[in-house]
């Protein structure tokens, strides 16, 4: 099996090195690797944030290890060369629409949180992000009124097949945690989101185990800051959840933490942690490296079946965590390198 | 000069009467008041929820104190006739385009945060939110795709002019506070906000003494729960205002206290609770007014210019929340009446 590593820029490549460390220790059969070039790193290399190797390598791999994009000196390319393209231009032409993206707290890092203890401690929730569709890839671009003034636009749409196969992962997801699924969209002002919330009830009785709720999106913004612990699964399109999923993430404190899976429905998938390339830090053996190895995990369960081997790893970083391992943004002073050996140690 | 008094729905009629109550007690010379009817009220009464005897009131009106519409047995109408157009149809048809949301914490009240009180305690933002264009207004609809997929659509858009007088907008509002101005986008994936910044730094010239920063959306959603204490005033399109400033307004923790300003560009405005009509309260004297009575403050200072009287007004509502004044959002027992005999009290 195939699996491609994309360590892309800032404290990419530092932290995907720490995840392949992991990798390597648990010694599984016939998994092999492959590196390809994304984002700014790309760009710079070969004048594409997603060159053709990288996209063909992408294609024959089972799975794709993802560190970070994103590069302040390319900020000023034009939209289609910035680093940002390869991960959009990955999920688009994969198809990998379902993101997941789950928010729990760690026990011990309960503190970190800006939220009370007590509220940010009952967080244990996921968000399955559709990631194909919404104004993300509608037609875009600018155009001049008929006033003659400068205008941008973004046409934002879901059809009836988008928003069916991501309930399905919605409601497969909640059926196989506490059977809970919350629909978030916009559908007292937006077509696009009654169109959503229409297909969202069609599917639902397929799941009559499942207990479904709807809410607006700017409700929903209000319950993750006042209650996320009412939250179990939530399921919405691109745009709500992207903002939505790093509103979650910030609620569990310690965003150095999260781990996520962007599927197509073919099993193949997309491993990434939630935060950003941290230019600031990059190349200083700062940064984190736990989020970008519980991807891993995320890995071999989702993509590779290996479950086992992702239950070993996920409690290897939660003993890490039990023995003190902390990386400055847990507060403490270990490096990306000593956080990696805290959870090879522990493995 | 003339107020427009719109109850609306649910607990709208008895906030509103508590806030008129506090304007009659400051017996303000040349005040007049007529009272319409919008929302749910109006559907049921009139056949649309803003009738055309609303919509002529508002446009003769100096200003308009709105109570909440939004009415559970109206969920099933078609779109135009749900309640929700009242406030999309008044925002549109008066040019209300400058949304101000101001959230900051009442010492009295950091408690009731979810976030921790040091986190909250910092809270002293404004959002200004775009509210007559982006994909709220935009062409919508539903079609059938190529393939004969039902589709829903939404085009997000703005133009170089919309852009340029809200931003006006906010860096007018840095400018009287701590001069600091945070404009939200996601310029990284949409062309509506790439407009949308190039704009905002063009206007941004004739306010050297504001600072002006840019941050994506999703960014700014993990900033208001990370440390809300960094934003002075934010400045922003209708669909992520509207989810921001529902999330700033619940880390402040009692969103019965939140007033707003929605005003165009001849001094006209509409003021209202930032929460909604809540119908399961609606009736029982239970709702919180002081929102309301401050919302009747901001019409004072903004669109009749007393602003002496408006200090009156907000010192009032300290005082009495000081003396222990609490309805049962607050966590007290005190009805919505009772709420405004501890303002009038105080007055
Ligand atoms: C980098 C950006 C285009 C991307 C997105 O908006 O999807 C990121 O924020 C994410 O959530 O993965
Ligand atoms: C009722 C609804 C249409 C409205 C909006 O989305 O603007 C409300 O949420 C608000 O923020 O005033």
């Amino acid at each position: 099996m195939l699996i491609a590593l994309f360590p892309g820029d800032g404290i990419g490549p530092e932290i995907v090195a720490q995840a392949k460390r992991v990798l390597d220790a648990l010694a599984i059969d016939g998994l092999t690797y492959e590196e390809g070039l994304v984002g700014g790193a790309a760009y710079k290399a070969a004048g594409h944030p997603l060159p053709p190797e990288t996209l063909a390598l992408a294609k024959r791999a089972d799975a794709i290890l993802f560190g970070a994009v994103g590069d302040p000196d390319c900020d000023s390319l034009e939209r289609h060369l910035r680093p940002e393209q390869a991960i959009l231009g990955l999920r688009k032409e994969l198809g990998l629409f379902s993101n997941l993206r789950p928010a729990k707290v760690f026990p011990e890092l309960a503190g970190e949180s800006a939220l009370k203890p007590e509220v940010a401690g009952a967080i244990d929730l996921l968000i399955v992000r559709e990631t194909n569709g919404d104004v993300y890839f509608g037609e875009k671009g600018f155009r001049t009124t008929a006033d003659g003034l400068r205008e941008g636009y973004d046409i934002m749409s879901y059809n009836e097949t988008e928003v069916r196969r991501i309930a399905h992962s919605g409601f497969q997801a909640a059926r196989a945690r506490r059977g809970k699924l919350c629909s978030v969209d916009k559908a007292n002002v937006l077509e696009t989101s009654q169109l959503w919330r229409d297909v969202v009830i069609e599917v639902a009785a397929e799941y009559p185990d499942v207990a479904l709720s709807h809410m607006y999106v700017d409700n929903a913004a209000m319950q993750l800051v006042r209650d996320p612990g009412q939250f179990d699964v939530i399921v919405t399109g691109n745009l709500f959840g992207d903002i939505l999923s790093d509103q979650a993430s910030m609620c569990v404190g310690s965003i150095g933490m999260l781990a996520s899976a962007t599927l197509n429905g073919s099993g193949q998938g997309l491993y990434e942690p939630i935060h950003g390339s941290a230019p600031d830090i990059a190349g200083q053996g700062k940064a984190n490296p736990l989020a970008t190895v519980l991807s891993a995990a995320m890995m071999l369960r989702y993509s590779l079946g290996l479950h086992a081997q992702a239950d070993r790893i996920e409690a290897a970083v939660e003993k890490a965590l039990a023995d003190g391992a902390r990386s400055p943004d847990l507060g403490g002073g270990m490096s990306t390198v000593e956080m990696g050996d805290a959870v090879l140690a522990a493995l």
